[in-house]
């Protein structure tokens, strides 16, 4: 056995070149990188990580360095699967979701790229194999942007190879999103998968009602038309309207996930491994979604979710996140001929460069 | 308006007397305890608080120093139930739960020890004011402490006043929580009231094993027989066995609590303010049970708790609990004729005693 000797963790601010926002956070100025690098007694070093939208960083990063650092020093890191229910076990009082679920994600992260580094192979064998690549869509965060600069986003998309985007949804008006779609179904023809995200800001009837309206630009899907714990008006609204829709990016635990399977109707599944805890915690969701028949996609940091994504022989489709952390690491995401391909080194496949991170933490004031 | 100018946070472990076990979250040496005091520019101070089993707390208090402190500042502090929803919406994208509830908790007591003071009145009248004292039993964490040492504390509950009782069960073997049960059903003779608590150590069919065999001893309850997520198994459990069930220290979300009042035929529920969403989300909780006809009861904190349980014209029982925070308040909870006093000073009435926390805390070696 190879114990785990040390566990450090870093936080980074990293600006947003403009402010961007949806209809339910509000603006957002950065993103919060909470980076994990786990050291053996034998040298050998993995790196995980999650991320946040502005809030919470701090209170991730207390949870590794005085709750899960101690419990994992001196243990097997070899034993993935395992430390990954010990962890939940371990700070299950304060957890079942929220802050554990992602200082946990980002310690498994860690122990993977040691599991794959140590097996000598990339993530996407390991993860499953199926293929290197996979359908990829941008994905904005642009209900702030006025329509010109909306439709001049799309056509910097498609130039950069995406056959698939996504827009927000949510204006105060209906009739200003219809317009909104109806000018980027016309601005990438008809061919084009265009997804459409509400970040629930809409009451069931709301919903029900911005479904049909949306149905007649052929929406590949509706993401969280309402408040994810309403797993039961996810079901309303897709008996409704047959309208497909997707979830996941705020489900947080596993059972939270068989809810969604069992109540939500949904044609896809968007979990995200920065906060369903890690690649365990996002194999554990795309093992129910093959059970369930439902495509499994990603929400956020792309640089890692383009392995786990091409991984699955279900695999649906890869977002291409708005927060640009790919571009902080060696290697940011590759797309050829409208695919994202996955790393082929040994790994998770995602190296930081701390220089630009520590750059870009610099130029924010602190808060 | 009064804004708010600041909101302090100290963190204080404070250890056990000896070390308490149950059947899921292990040994406990100590407790964490977060307090968080709010300052309004006219000098009004009000102060609240949470606890954890003994993870987290660093986490707590990061999140209300880094997240919830600059979002309060200069905000006005009499709109409470607005800040409330504000603040859950504020850290939304790592919460629903988790260690947010945690942090909203403890700055919503704050909020109502200000809203109580200003008011110059005690919380059990501004919560409800139904009564000012409620029933209360004492609430054992015991798994492993020998059936005599378990005898004895019984013996000593008694002897404090309490005519209610509660125990661990979750042993290894069946048979052994049966002897037990048993054996304080005896030491406290037909007419008091016995409760049982595995901490969700068991599966479901196990758990209707366990109630039918408990349910010869006359409990009043059986407390989180399965894990908390498994709303629809608590309903099998209670269909299956007649035996009553509570839970609730678990939920942290309103919608937690509306898939338990849903699914889980539950004949107590048991929020705890320091974890529910302070002093609102407790009476959210409280409003929904009233609406479902369950008495509501509490976890953990009595000192609090006495006020909020004694308020409710539906009150349950009052937990109290093995963490002693009320000793270390200038008010230890005081019970007459088996009832349990809420106290009558304007504010929450829960008045630490700072230079005991702070021997307490340096009396235990860093972690
Ligand atoms: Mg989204
Ligand atoms: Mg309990």
């Amino acid at each position: 056995m190879n114990p785990i000797e040390n566990v450090e963790t870093r936080l980074f601010n990293v600006p947003l070149v403009e402010v961007l926002t949806d209809a339910k956070h509000g603006d957002h100025t950065h993103f919060e990188l909470v980076i994990c690098t786990i050291t053996l007694a034998g040298g050998q070093t993995g790196t995980g990580y999650t991320y946040t939208g502005g809030k919470g960083g701090q209170a991730i990063a207390a949870m590794i360095r005085y709750d899960l650092a101690p419990f994992l020093v001196g243990k097997d890191a070899a034993a993935v699967e395992s430390l990954y229910d010990e962890m939940q076990w371990h700070v299950h009082y304060v957890a079942r979701g929220g802050i554990a679920s992602f200082a946990i994600s980002a310690v498994d992260i860690a122990l993977w790229d040691l599991r794959c580094k140590a097996a000598e192979h990339p993530l996407w064998k390991m993860a499953g194999g199926a293929r290197d690549r996979c359908k990829a869509y941008a994905g904005g965060i642009d209900l702030n942007f006025p329509l010109p600069k909306l439709i001049k986003q799309t056509e910097g998309y498609l130039a950069a190879g995406y056959n698939g985007v996504k827009i927000k949804v949510g204006q105060p008006d209906l009739a200003d999103d219809i317009e909104r779609v109806a000018a980027i179904r016309a601005a990438i023809g008809p061919d084009r998968a265009l997804m459409v995200d509400a970040n629930y800001s809409m009451t069931v009837p709301e919903a029900i009602a911005a479904a049909n309206a949306f149905a007649d630009y052929n929406v590949l899907w509706f993401e969280e038309p309402t408040i994810p714990d309403d797993y039961v008006g996810y079901g309303e609204i897709a008996d409704a309207t047959g309208v497909p829709l997707a979830m996941g990016e705020n489900l947080h635990t596993i059972h939270e996930f068989e809810y969604a399977f069992r109540d939500s109707k949904l044609s896809f599944i968007q979990p995200d491994a920065s906060n369903c805890g890690g690649i365990t915690g996002w194999l554990q969701v795309a093992a129910l979604a093959k059970q369930h028949g439902i495509p499994v996609c990603s929400h956020g940091m792309q640089e890692l979710h383009v392995s786990l994504v091409s991984s699955q022989v279900d695999a649906g489709w890869l977002e291409v996140h708005s927060f640009p952390i790919d571009q902080y690491t060696t290697r940011p995401l590759q797309v050829e001929n409208h695919l994202a391909v996955a790393p082929n080194d040994a790994g998770i496949g995602v190296t930081f460069d701390f220089e630009k991170l520590d750059a870009a933490h610099a130029s924010m004031t602190p808060r």
